[in-house]
Parts: structure tokens; C-alpha cells; sequence
């Protein structure tokens, strides 16, 4: 059975068949902007839920995981708002979650126990309920197939770009659309860059076998660029499917890994787009690390390479200081063999060997000094050890990353 | 048996009696600053050190590992340059760290093995041995009991400021002197920071009792400042105790006591010289971590809390975002009890509580802010599980440690 996958243009989480969506302005962003949104499903949705491992989970978070845990082939809708976190707000802020929910599904006519809230913004805060239910309320007045890319922008907070895109799979039994929308900014990583995401698709699908596909899915993508794994007090991905396209991927084996390939390709697109739009951003670092023993142990070196702030200053400055990536990888806590590891860097087709043997590769200073000045820039770590591998992206630590959150309560 | 303990004006390493010291311009350091040091005792010393946890590990932290684990009781000197790391130059790295030594051995006069080495500087870089070799030479000529403080300045990379101090210890039996110089700035955490620290006394000793005090006072120190543990690949701390003063504390239970706090006293000042001398820090930040089941987890809390970048920008941006600072703590990836949380910043001899019961406590938000736009902002969080506590220390992440940063090498 071949299928094949085309991404939609202007794609969202209301690309697929039976989702609707809206945004309004609940007067929580001081410049009259979107803040708040409300995605609806037709029917009920088989629904998977990734959750911050932070200790401190916000409100939102302990309600999702909660209602997922007790009914997650029920849900019909996803409330979401900015500015205000609802974390560290104690048993009000689960109230006020609670309350979120419940404006969200009298105002959509659904019934109790079907919708899951999302919020990011300052911790500390209390949620405002009465203008965000006011916000749902309007928000569920102009519900329409082509909301998507609006509720992207109302859970932006210091993102400088909506995220949102959609893919296509055909089968012969049919095509399936999986859509997504996500918020990021902050330096991604190492802490506390809330990161929001919610996929849709018409596949049918069991909650039970949906969610180890969004575990995979979400430690490839959203994972790969949220370092220190999941700290922010909020970070969520739902990934919801509500079965109207008919189609049912678990029928077959390869069909199943087509499906799982379309949702990975739209958490790697988002998952891009919040690093190439991280806080200050001006370049990107892909890095690839390879001969691993396991896909664990390769993606936990990236990421320690990956959340090293002397190397982000170094990609920011395009200084070919390529030491401090060799020791950002052996402070990642995992075993290596030194004298195996390799490092190299893309240059256009080519790899320039940067160091053989855990040593210096007394590389051409002048090709050095172009690989890092390109605004992508891709590095490639053999550990020499095995055959696992794992990709993890970053970008640059600049002066206006610390300047942006220097001041972001008041 | 009692003791009195006093701190010594302009101490440093040759505060203790018989050991001098000296540095050199080996040509390192474009500027003609001093870029190399020579520490000699007089008589044999014991010697404990702590070094870095990288798996990348300088040569200088191979080759003094290995001569500390096979002569503990013999070391006659510490050699040491700055702007060349020495790390990731395989092979002949370790060549070259043994050619210093034995330039220090013979310029001092010592047998072989007698002389430890520390680089910091630049990775990937092979260490110029001749000009190095030289400039320890013009410094062994002209050794002096007042040399400590050059020293200091001798191994300073991007510190603003040479780090040094010392104390008299006065006990019944006579007075033993403690010492010390160090070279930290970077962010002092999360990663690569270098930190260099020689201390020095004339105390009594042996190998055996000198490794657990010293790896206790740097788990109290130099590793509560330095987060992520000990991460970059030459990070060092050593101790060298001469027993010129005669005096042995190992022979009363009270006077070892005594003797760790003056040690630790040192290590302490250094620690904080450290933090405050950060790369384009403006403030210092301390977090007194109290209530814990364990000194270890409240440690590991508040290194999460001084690693977090937004906590940092924040203190920067003088912002009471105090949600931060709990969300960092569950990061810590150690289990909180999030509802017996309380978090207070002082406030001249007050306390300001933020948070209480994990949820904010509605804080004055002028007092709030006053209290953050000190210039020493010191916090106590109150996990309120136990009796263990831990202090730890870190500054504030500016505009002007990623312009630091962004261009080193060249």
C-alpha cells in the first residue's frame, strides 16, 4: 500500500475535515491583540497529551492530565489563552482552569468534561476568568473551518511569527490531514520557554495507540529543541483525532508508520519554526550526533551541546570556537569515548573535520570562520561507538534575548 | 581548645609560611600581561585536589589526576598559564603538560613528579611548550613569599579582577595560615567556565584527611557556584598543606573543625569573588535553599534555580518574576512537595514573602520591585519537607556576557 504526503500552504489545525476555529481579544494583551482561542471538533476526538516534567505544574496542565487520563476519547475542544500562565496559583488556579473548561463548553454547547485548557504567559498570576469566558464566548460565536491560523496568533506571546501548517497523506483507502499550531520563543531551551502545541487530524484512531505515537513524535521534534526536556511550568502537546476522514491508519502496518511520519512531519515543522523564531534569534544550530549506542544517550549529548550557552554565544558571534561543543558533549553526564569522537561541519556539500580523535583537526582557520558565519549552521558529532543517532536544533544566544527578558511582567 | 580565625589583608597562596611564588609574560596574552605563574613550597606538601566531572578532560587534569592518586605526599609546586587550555589535544597535549611540569621541576630546582600543572585559556589549541617553559624559568628567578597576589593576576582570562585572600587560624598549639588564589568569570555557570583555584597552608597534614575535607568545602563553594557541577574540561581546585607551621588540627577533633572552616572560609570568599566578578555581571544573586530532605537535593535546587537563564535575565532586569524561580526549582529534577513551597526575598533585616503554598502570596508588587533592583538580591526558598539546607550563589545574565562571549577565540 504507498500513500504520499504533501503539506498544505497556509495549513492548520482546521485543515482537517471537522475542526473549527477562533480567536478574540479577552483584554489580556495590552495592545488589543488575539488572546485567546477556542478549537472545536464536530465529534468526539481520540486524544494523546504530552506534559511538562516539571515538579511546579501549572493548573491547565493538572486539569488536562486529568480529565486525558479519565476520558481521552471524549474530548470535543481546546480552550487556550495567553498572557496569564496559571501557574503557581494554587487551588484557585484550578478552579479557574476548571472554569476556562466550562465557559469553553457551554459556549460551544458541549457537553461537561469534553474540553482541554491550555495557558501560557508570567507564573504567579491569577487567571482573569470572567474575560477570558467572555473571550471563548465571542471566539465560539465566528467558529470556521479556516480559524486555524487565528488561534496560532492568540497564543502567541513573545513569538514574532504564528506557527501553523498542515499536511496531507493520500491512500488508497482515502486521505488523511494532520494540522497543527504551536507557541515557543524563549532560547527554547534550557528552561522555561513555554511550549504550546496542538495537532488535529482526521485519522481515526484509539486514545490507547495514540499516545506512544506522540511520545515518539514529540521526542524527535518538540523535544529535540526543548533541552532540559520539558521544564516550563505549561508545556503541553495534545494531538487530537476525530475520525471523520473515515480512514483508520492502525489497520495496516505500513499505513501506521505513513501516519506517524505525517504527524512527525508537522511537529518538526512547528518544532523549526519556534527555534528559528526563539528570543532574539538570529541563526540556527542543527546538530546531528551520530555512532551512538542508543538514540537516548546521542539525543542527550546534543542536547547538552545544544543548551550550552557558550555555544550559542559562540554561533551568535561566528566564532569557529569549536572546543566549547566537544566540552558542551562531555558534560551531558553520558560515557564517551574521547579519543572516537569526531566533529565536523557542514560546509555547502562538504564536511569540514573540525576535530579526529577527541583532538584538534588543526582545520583551515578561514574555512572555519565561513561554515560559522552562515545564518544555518549544521554540525555533525560521531561518538564512534555505535550506529543510534538523534538531531537536536538550537539558536543563538543573543544581547536581545536577555533583553526581552530582562523586563517581561510589567 | 579554642581558636580565633582572621582574615589576613592582601593574603593570598604565599600567605603560609614556605611557599613563594612568582608569574611571568611567556608571550600568551597579547596585551604583555603576566600569562604564566610558578607556586613552590619548600618543603614536600600533602595534597588533595577536586577536578572537573567533564568525560573531556584536559590534559592538565590527566596528568595532575594521575601524579596526585600515585604521590599524594609529595608535591613541591603548581605551575600555571592562562589563554591556552590545553583540552582536546590528545596525545600530544598530555606530552605537553608533562614538558611544563618538568620545566617547572628543573627551573625550580625540584625532583621529577614534584610539580602540578593548570592551564585555562582557549580548547583545541596546542599549548607553545618553549615559550611557556620560559616564562616559568624567568619566574622561578625571582620567587618571593610576597608573589601570591601576581600569581592571581597571572592566571586571569576574561576575570576583570585578580582573585586572592588568606587567614590566621590562632589556636593554642600555634597559628596555622590558610591561602588562596582563583580565576573564575564565565557565567560561572551552567558550563564552561573555567575555574582555577590553588589554595595553600602550612597545616599538617595528610593525603588521606585533606581529599574529604577539601571535596566537602568545594561541595560548600566553588561547586555551589558553579552549576552544572564541575563542567568545564580543566576545572580545578587543589590544596597543599606544607606543615611548616608544626601545627597538626588532625590531632584534636575541635581544632579539624576549625581548620575546615578556615579552608572553607577561603574557598567561600574566593567563591564569592567569583560570582561577582562574572562575565558582565551587574548583581549577585543568593538562594538559601532551607527545609530540605537532604543537603544534597536542597544543593541540587538551588543550582537549578542559579542555572536558569530566565531567573538570570530577571534579576538583570531588576523583575520581581518570582514565578520563575519556582518553576526553575521543578526543573531541579528532584521530587517537591509543590504545596508546602514558600519563597521570601529579603528585604533589609525582612523578609518579603512571594510564594506560599506554591501559590503566589500577592506581594506588595512596589516592595517587590525594590527588592529586586538591589544590587545584592538574596532569596530563601522553603521546601518544607526537612532540616537540610544549602546556599548557592550566581550573578545576572547582561547584554554584555553574550558580547563577551560571542568572540573569544579570536
Amino acid at each position: 500500500m504507498t500513500a504520499t504526503l504533501d503539506s498544505l500552504p497556509d495549513g492548520s489545525v482546521t485543515s482537517p475535515r471537522g475542526f473549527s476555529a477562533a480567536a478574540a481579544h479577552a483584554g489580556l494583551k495590552a495592545d488589543g491583540a488575539p488572546d485567546v482561542a477556542l478549537l472545536v471538533s464536530a465529534t468526539s476526538c481520540a486524544t494523546a497529551g504530552v506534559f511538562t516534567r516539571n515538579a511546579v505544574r501549572a493548573a491547565p496542565v493538572l486539569y488536562d492530565a486529568d480529565l486525558l487520563s479519565e476520558r481521552p476519547g471524549r474530548v470535543r475542544a481546546v480552550a487556550m489563552n495567553a498572557r496569564v500562565a496559571n501557574a503557581c496559583t494554587g487551588a484557585a488556579g484550578l478552579d479557574a482552569a476548571r472554569a476556562m473548561a466550562q465557559a469553553a463548553e457551554q459556549a460551544a454547547g458541549l457537553p461537561p468534561r469534553t474540553a482541554l485548557v491550555l495557558s501560557t504567559g508570567v507564573i504567579g498570576v491569577p487567571l482573569p476568568v470572567a474575560p477570558v469566558a467572555d473571550g471563548l464566548r465571542q471566539a465560539a460565536a465566528r467558529l470556521s473551518a479556516e480559524g486555524g491560523a487565528d488561534a496560532a496568533r492568540a497564543i502567541m506571546t513573545t513569538d514574532t511569527r504564528p506557527k501553523h501548517c498542515a499536511v496531507r497523506l493520500d491512500t488508497p483507502s482515502g486521505a488523511i490531514t494532520v494540522g497543527g499550531i504551536a507557541k515557543g520563543a524563549g532560547m527554547i531551551h534550557p528552561d522555561l520557554a513555554t511550549l504550546l502545541a496542538v495537532l488535529t487530524t482526521d485519522a481515526v484512531a484509539e486514545p490507547a495507540t495514540l499516545a506512544p505515537l506522540l511520545h515518539r513524535v514529540a521526542d524527535r521534534t518538540f523535544n529535540a529543541i526543548s533541552v532540559d526536556g520539558d521544564t516550563s511550568t505549561n508545556d503541553t502537546v495534545l494531538l487530537l483525532a476525530n475520525g471523520t476522514s473515515g480512514v483508520d491508519p492502525a489497520r495496516d502496518g505500513a499505513l501506521w508508520t505513513q501516519f506517524e511520519a505525517a504527524v512527525q512531519q508537522v511537529a518538526r515543522t512547528l518544532a523549526l519554526a519556534i527555534v528559528a523564531d526563539g528570543e532574539g534569534a538570529t541563526k540556527v544550530l542543527e546538530i546531528h550526533v551520530v555512532g551512538g549506542t542508543s538514540e537516548k544517550a546521542a539525543r542527550e549529548i546534543g542536547r547538552a551541546i545544544a543548551r550550552s550557552t557558550l555555544v550559542k554565544t559562540a554561533i551568535y558571534g561566528a566564532d569557529p570556537n569549536w572546543g566549547r561543543v566537544l566540552a558542551a558533549a562531555g558534560a551531558a553526564g553520558v560515557p564517551l569515548t574521547v579519543d572516537r569522537l569526531t566533529l565536523q561541519a557542514a560546509e555547502g556539500d562538504e564536511w569540514l573535520t573540525l576535530a579526529t580523535g577527541g583532538a584538534t583537526a588543526n582545520p583551515d582557520l578561514g574555512r572555519a570562520r565561513s561554515v560559522f558565519q552562515q545564518k544555518t549552521i549544521r554540525l555533525r558529532l560521531d561518538l564512534g561507538v555505535g550506529r543510534a543517532e538523534a538531531v537536536v536544533w538550537t539558536c543563538d544566544l543573543t544581547p536581545d534575548y536577555v533583553r526581552i527578558n530582562a523586563d517581561y511582567t510589567s
